[in-house]
């Protein structure tokens, strides 16, 4: 069975060739790292994740976690794999010296992440959640908390949650019923219930800290009165060490169809109304202080969807490769010998759309991640603010359009190993199930395709849309005089014409006819956003290719035309969607909005 | 929990409205039926899919078989099941009265099929392989092997299965391997192991009639050398009574991502060199013999996806209905009462297309019953040979397109349910498992699409497609001048000529180039084909539609709306695909083909 989950050389090309990961050296907060560095710590996350991620990653879904005596147990393994990745220092390398972090870039931490995503996603969520509550910590916490909590939290004694949903608030938060009363001693009582908590309980650390969104007494109703607390699972003493339980109770774990290894719970807060919270950020903030890390856990999300496409893609291959199966067209002798299933032309197509979709939604993941370094540390404020515009746009479809397209190469990914596709023996159908998660947490494809339209494209006047515009425009102008770019340069310009075009209609229209005749039609808007946005990125990787190709060896020649051909079948078979897309949109057309429920 | 799962109103509709199946009773075949004895059967087939098959759907897929003392051990609620199945007389409904049956045409006993399928595919697989193996014995078993092996499979003492598929040789039958020695005692000794084989082994019924694809000694190599026998898991003595075990021996069971309750096996034939098998049919035609049922065999594998899709999008239809979720836009007030889901437009998006993708490909899986009635009883050979052709014709899309419709359906009826969608605790995400393995099994869809493309179109000069083109020209001629069809009517003449002038291109450049440049380009000739086709079921369904709304009362003219509302989705956010796919196909595209191994 193939042990291959991801490509170094993939991650190698877009990190250093076609986005110059070094050249963020050059910002004063990165400028002790060099490529030695980068290299040095992508080395351990790639042992980490083969010895220590991957070799359980088909046990641990067959074994999901389950209560016993009111404790969760989880596969042994589990436990051990996440604490090398904390030893190794993976939970503090992007923060700040003084936190004791090596202030690596996103980028490079991206490249570690990516090969835990893909050696084990479901083992990996424990920690990306810590990650995501520390950084929100960092941020807002008063120096107390941050000593209290973010402490232990980067050293991987405590683990983090965010706590948002509710039973009957999903999609819409502005429904959180959660309570918080103050009381006399600082701390507040927190009472409510809340669902779908992933890693909301489990016995892999000391502590576990939820971030838990609740609402103030007399607090403004909707989203504008719901607060942040810091809620640990066991209260933790003024000398650091563990005190009393925090009446969190475990209600249930909720059983999934994918990422089953990462327990999900039901928890009921205050259920003896001595559930303690702290106050983190200001009052009816809480939203706001949740969302600041929001384009970050949505790109984990879609990251997440492109490694399960790329673990798959990469088993399929070697499948394809070794699987003797039928013989080619016209050779109609049955005594000849089998030939691999790679050799037949429409398992080639299944691979090459894993290949473009896959390496498609990779590149612009790197490419949000080098955004977010430099919305941080680049020395014009020019730049950092394009930068964070850009980051705000192309979220939704990091998230969104990431999920689907690595979905549908799951799919294929099943499809090529045939019946073994859909046995639990073999890895691809784990692959596709935990997928299937990822349109929908971290808010639905819907929700992000009302983000889209409805306010990304038009906020501050439009900045952000006209930013990406000019640099798809700036890829058009270094591609379009180039012999075997033109050909997609010019098809790029006429799509991205197209995009404009339709987006105009579309904002106009909402000024005549009201938000509600133009969002009907969001999801198909994001999907030909999306072709859009990954055909760029191809192109700016077959641009990267084809200067590659100028010294290349053998074999990064091979690779570099393997790129190439992945990149033609996106403009070949994926692109002209937009065509259909766009005439729906232009025609606002009413089918789904005039639909009446009666009628269903 | 909405225990809906498929619609009797819809069903009548497509039965009677669209099909006219009543007019079958005019063939001198199934004169003794009326619409009231189709009534009455499909009444009872309701019944138990609700009362027996239904209620166990969720545990069985929660309880996989397994394997205890050498024995399968299955919930007992399957065996309840499926007795009442048998009791019922559905396992012999279809079959003349001599062997005890009805005479039931087949468009019926797929009315009362959908149900089963629809309430629990996984235990119906026992009792769809037993009259699968049991339409062959009956057509090819001699006299004692019919008296023997059919009768008892007829009343469901015996269960049937159909064994092809080998550890080496899936998609390749070519290479299958197991064989077949004669003695001089009249049976043959069968030696090999096979692999899939569906209902291969379990303690349901008194024995299982294994159908075994084997090879003869001295028999030419590939498929022209596979010969069929008959190898009963029990032999079966002279007065009919049990015998001795066969030497079939379970090697394991397969877990599988779907159809969880339906067992999965490998078997090994003859490990004591003392299996016997019985041959059916004439030496060398297994094969034939098979595939005799093949076209059957698909369209239950595309009606099996149907119901998937079908289930699911009624079960999320109930859902939106019930889950008050968010506010309508532009309404800001937090403190008004959320609505239910179905009110967001992006919501209804998500339903209709379930509703155009699940009654469309039902509309297609009944058309094609039809002509399987007609091409057995029609008075008119020329209605017999022509209905044969359609039928041969549309068996792959109704395979492979229903499969991939349906499957896109069930991935929405997930997504309305958010986050509980991917919980174990709502029967969608079983669906969504269930359905994976359709585009696999029964000839994967790609092997579907080269059927299609490098054999159907073009066998007898064209002549099925020719019928097919007229068929749906009528369909054109006949709405063209009716006000509310005539828009759709040329939307589908337009792109009949693309599918017409395509298919001339190609079968042109097989000849000119070969038929690898053609073939690689296979699997989106048939998405485009089955566009068409679904387009136009859709055209037929709005037709009748129309026709209803006339003497409507105001339940049904809004049963009637909703299907012009469907047919509207297809037609404006479907059927448009063809035009890129069309042109890939008719650029003969060669991106895959031209793809190098090396390159991934």
């Amino acid at each position: 069975m193939s042990e291959e989950f991801m490509s170094r050389r993939n991650l190698n090309f877009v990190l250093y060739e076609m986005l110059d990961a070094t050249k963020l050296t050059e910002n004063e907060y990165y400028k002790e790292h060099s490529r030695e560095t980068f290299e040095a710590i992508i080395d351990v996350a790639e042992q980490i994740a083969r010895e220590k991620f991957f070799p359980h990653h088909m046990e641990l879904d067959a074994t999901e976690p389950v209560v016993e005596n009111g404790r969760v147990k989880i596969i042994p393994e589990v436990k051990e794999a996440l604490d090398a990745y904390a030893e190794a220092g993976f939970l503090s390398a992007h923060h700040s010296e003084e936190l004791g972090g090596i202030q690596l870039p996103r980028i490079v931490t991206l490249a570690c992440q990516v090969w835990f995503s893909a050696a084990n996603i479901a083992t990996l969520a424990y920690l990306g959640l810590t990650k995501a509550a520390a950084n929100l910590i960092e941020v807002f916490g008063t120096e107390e908390q941050k000593e209290k909590y973010l402490g232990p939290m980067l050293e991987g004694r405590y683990y983090g949650t965010m706590v948002l949903t509710e039973p009957q608030a999903g999609s819409s938060l502005a429904d959180v019923a959660t309570t918080a009363r103050p009381t006399d001693e600082g701390h507040y009582l927190i009472k409510g219930n809340k669902i779908f908590i992933s890693c909301g309980e489990h016995e892999l650390s000391e502590n576990i800290i939820h971030l838990v969104l609740a609402r103030l007494k007399d607090a403004p109703p909707g989203i504008r009165g719901l607060s942040l607390f810091i809620v640990p699972r066991y209260r933790v003493r003024e000398d650091g060490s563990i005190g009393e339980p925090n009446d969190v109770a475990l209600a249930g774990l909720i059983h999934k169809m994918g990422y089953r290894g990462t327990t999900s719970t039901m928890l009921n807060f205050g259920e003896n109304d001595d559930c303690r919270g702290y106050l983190i950020g200001e009052p009816n903030k809480g939203l706001a202080c949740m969302f600041h890390m929001m384009n970050e856990a949505r790109i984990n999300v879609g990251i997440g969807a492109v490694m399960q496409g790329y673990a798959g893609y990469l088993y399929s291959l070697d499948y394809a490769r070794n699987r003797p199966q039928g013989r080619p067209l016209g050779n109609k002798d049955p005594k000849s010998k089998q030939v691999m299933l790679v050799e037949h032309p429409d398992i080639r197509r299944m691979l090459l759309m894993q290949k473009a979709y896959v390496e498609g939604t990779f590149a612009l993941g790197f490419y949000s991640a080098w955004l977010l370094d430099q919305e941080k540390t680049s020395p014009d404020e020019e730049v950092r603010r394009e930068c964070g515009l850009l980051l705000e746009l192309l979220t939704p479809i990091i998230k969104a359009w990431s999920a689907e397209l690595t979905l549908e190469a799951n799919y294929q990914a099943i499809q090529i190993l045939g019946g073994y596709g859909y046995t639990r023996d073999y890895p691809v159908e784990q692959y596709y199930r935990n997928n299937r998660l990822n349109p929908i947490h971290e808010g639905a494809n819907g929700i992000q395709a009302m983000d889209l339209l409805g306010r990304k494209v038009s906020m501050h006047e439009g900045a952000a849309f006209n930013l990406l515009v000019r640099e798809i425009e700036k890829t058009v102008a270094e591609t379009l005089e180039n012999e075997p770019l033109r050909e997609w340069a010019s098809q790029i310009e006429k799509a991205l014409n197209t995009l404009k075009e339709t987006t105009a209609d579309l904002l106009k229209a909402k000024k005549d006819f009201g938000p509600e005749r133009v969002l009907a039609n969001a999801s198909i808007y994001q999907e030909m956003f999306g072709h859009v946005v990954i055909a760029w990125l191809w192109l700016k990787q077959a641009q990267t290719a084809i200067k590659g190709l100028e010294y290349a060896n053998e074999e990064n020649a091979t690779f570099y035309k393997g790129k190439l051909q992945a990149c033609r079948y996106y403009f070949t078979w994926d692109l002209p969607k937009i065509e259909y897309q766009s005439r729906i949109l232009r025609d606002l057309d009413p089918t789904c909005l005039e639909m009446q429920d009666a009628w269903f």
